[in-house]
C-alpha cells in the first residue's frame, strides 16, 4: 500500500482529528488513529467517546487495507515534514512516510485496537454550516463550568419545522439564538458545551447534513462526519422565566457599554462576584465599582424608556461583559426589576437574546 | 498635586516597571510603586530586589512630592482608561484617575513603605543600548535553568578597553558573543539571566550609561535608571575548555541544519537527552533520532573539511536547536572528536561562538 498526497491537505486533515483524539487515555486505543486507504481516497478515524470523527481526503492510493496508528506522533511528524509532497508507504508492521530528504519509519498499532466507528447512511435533515456555528457560538458562552449540575454544561439545540434554536443557561444568565430557518429534523436535545466548540471548528461555509441517532447527533461535511453524543437530563423550561414586563430600559452602544463595565469592574472585588453596579435616571446610566484599593465610576449618555424613572442593581461583570460580547451596534438593556432578570438584545436583529440576573444587594 | 500626562506614554512607561515589582510578595512594601512629583517630571520606581527600576516621564505637572500606590492595580487601571489624556488628582489618602468620563479613587499606601532606591550620580562607561542588547541577547539561551549550582544561572559580562563580552554556559553548551568594542568599564561580573532578560526589553536605540558599584551594576537609559544585582560565585574558566583542534568540520547553511535537526527529533526519545544522531562522510550530514514510536532520518549536504574522513557522534536536539538559533546564513560545525565540545558559528561573523557537548554514545 502507498500514498502520495499533498503535505499541507494532510497536515490540515489530521489536525482536525488529532484535536479529538486524546492524547493519553485509559484506554490505549482511543489514542490510536485508523487509517483507510480506498481506491482515490485516505479516512482517518478517532474518537473521545462524546465525539467521532472520520475525515475523507483525496490522494493518489495504490492498494488498500485499513491499519491503525498513534494518532499524535503521526500528527507531529507530518507538521514537521520539508516537502509539498508526502509519501506514505505501508510495510508489514511500520509506515514510512518520505518527504523530500527527511524519512521517518512509525511503528503500526493492531488495527483492531483503533475504535471501530459507524456513520450513517442517510442524513434526513441538512442547514447551512455557517448559520448552525452561528447559532451555537453565540450561545455556548452562557454555558456552566464544571461545578454546577451536568445538563447546564450543555447547549439545547430545539430543531423544528419553523426553527432551529440553541439555548445554553448556567442559572444565573442565559443566552438563546433563534434562526427562522427549518432543517428537516423535528427534536430537542443537548450537546456538550465541549463537543460544541469542536464543532464550531469543523463547520465552514458548506452544507451540513444532519441525522439524530440512539443518544447521538449525526453531522456530516463535504470532508468531515462526526457522531456527537447528547446529554441525558431535563433541560430548564427556559421560556417561562424570561421576564416580559420592563419598568426601565436603555438603548445604547453595545462596545461602548462593555468597555465601560470592564473599565469600571477593574476596581471591582474578585471575592464579592465582581459586582458592579448600576444607577439609571434621567438618560443616564451611573457605572460603580467599589474594592480593596478604591472605587471606580463611568457615565454613560442613554436613551431611557420605561415607566419607572429610575432603578438601581448590581451585576457581576464578567456576565455582563461575555452577554455584550456577540452584540454590535445599537442595544437595548431592559430591566423587570431589582432582583428579577434584565434582558440585553441589539435593536436591529432579534435572534440573539441574554438575560442575566443581577446581584442581591443590601 | 495635579498631574496632567498622555495615557499612552503613562501606560507604557508603568507596564515596564510593573514587569519588573512583584504582585505578591512576602515584603508587601516590594508591591508598592514609589511616585515621584517634581517640575515638569512624573518619576515611578520600584524593586524586586534583583532589579531597581526607576523610570521618569514628562508630564504637566502641578505641585511636588512623593506617595506609594499598589503598583499592579494602578497599572491595571492605567491601561484601562478610556481617553487620550489623564488626570491624576492627588488627595490626602487617594488618587483620583480621570480619563473622558470615568473616574476611580485609588487608595494611597505609606510612602515610607515602599522600597526607597537611589541610583548613581555619575556612570563612568557607555555602551550603544542596541549593542549590549544584541551581546546578552546571544548567549543567554545558554545559561543554567533553576537546578543547576547558582553561578551558571547567570550570564558574565566581561568589559574591557579592547572588548564587551557575554558568556553563558550550563556545563552541556557554552555561548559567547565578541564585540571588539571598549564601554570605558574593566571588569568582570554575572548577572542573573532573569535580570538580563528584563534589561535586554528595556534596552533602545539610544546610548546606555553603565557604572559599578558595590555589588550592583547600574544603567542608564534616557527614560529609565536601574540598579542590576550581581551574583556571587566563580564563574568557570570557560577559554581553556574550548578546543581548537578539529578532526572533521563541515560547513551548511544554519536554517536548513535547524529544521532538519527539529524534524528527524520528533521521533527522538525525550527521556534519553532528546537525542539525534549526527553521521558525516563525504560531504553528506546523516542526522537519525530513533525512539518507542519508531525511527526518522535525514541527508544533508554539506561542505567537508578535515583530516579524518568520517565522524559519528549524538548531540541533545534542543541544545543544537537553542545554538542555532542566532545564526544566519553559512556556518561552520567543528567537531573536536566524539566526546569532545563541537563550535557552532558564522563563516562571515565571528562574534557570536556557541559550543555544544556531545552525548556519550554506547
Amino acid at each position: 500500500m502507498n500514498v502520495h498526497v499533498p503535505r499541507k491537505q494532510l497536515a490540515d486533515s489530521l489536525g482536525h482529528v488529532e484535536r479529538i483524539i486524546p492524547n493519553r487515555s485509559s484506554n490505549p486505543g482511543l489514542s490510536l488513529l485508523r487509517l483507510e486507504l480506498s481506491e482515490d481516497k485516505l479516512i482517518f478515524s478517532g474518537s473521545n467517546m462524546d465525539i467521532d470523527i472520520q475525515a475523507t481526503l483525496k490522494a493518489d492510493v495504490e492498494g488498500s487495507g485499513q491499519l491503525a496508528l498513534p494518532a499524535h506522533v503521526f500528527a507531529q511528524v507530518v507538521r514537521a515534514l520539508p516537502g509539498e509532497m508526502v509519501e506514505l508507504d505501508f510495510g508489514e508492521n511500520e509506515l514510512e512516510i518520505i518527504s523530500g530528504n527527511y524519512a521517518t519509519k512509525l511503528q503500526l498499532a493492531d488495527s483492531n485496537a483503533a475504535p471501530l466507528l459507524s456513520f450513517p447512511k442517510e442524513y434526513r435533515g441538512h442547514l447551512a454550516g455557517g448559520q448552525l456555528a452561528k447559532v451555537l457560538s453565540h450561545v455556548r458562552y452562557a454555558a456552566a463550568v464544571a461545578e454546577y449540575q451536568a445538563i447546564f454544561r450543555g447547549v439545547k439545540l430545539e430543531l423544528s419545522d419553523k426553527k432551529t434554536r440553541a439555548v445554553a443557561t448556567d442559572g444565573f444568565r442565559l443566552a438563546y439564538y433563534h434562526l427562522d430557518e427549518a432543517s428537516g429534523l423535528d427534536a430537542e436535545f443537548v450537546l456538550p458545551a465541549r463537543s460544541v466548540d469542536e464543532l464550531v471548528k469543523l463547520l465552514d461555509g458548506g452544507e451540513v447534513k444532519l441525522e439524530l441517532g440512539e443518544g447521538q447527533l449525526s453531522l456530516a461535511t463535504a470532508s468531515y462526519k462526526l457522531n456527537v453524543k447528547l446529554m441525558e437530563g431535563s433541560f430548564p423550561d427556559y421560556e417561562k422565566i424570561i421576564p416580559s414586563q420592563f419598568p426601565v430600559s436603555i438603548s445604547l452602544d453595545a462596545k461602548t457599554l462593555s468597555e465601560a463595565v470592564s473599565r469600571v469592574a477593574v476596581m471591582a472585588d474578585r471575592t464579592a462576584n465582581n459586582r458592579v453596579d448600576f444607577f439609571i435616571k434621567d438618560g443616564s446610566l451611573q457605572i460603580t465599582a467599589e474594592g480593596g484599593y478604591g472605587r471606580s465610576q463611568e457615565a454613560l449618555e442613554v436613551s431611557q424608556e420605561g415607566d419607572e424613572s429610575q432603578i438601581a442593581l448590581a451585576y457581576n461583570a464578567k456576565y455582563l461583559v461575555d452577554a455584550l460580547n456577540p452584540l454590535q451596534d445599537e442595544l437595548r438593556f431592559s430591566f423587570s426589576g431589582t432582583t428579577s432578570p434584565s434582558l440585553l438584545s441589539s435593536l436591529s436583529d432579534l435572534s440573539y437574546l441574554a438575560m442575566v440576573v443581577p446581584l442581591r444587594t443590601g
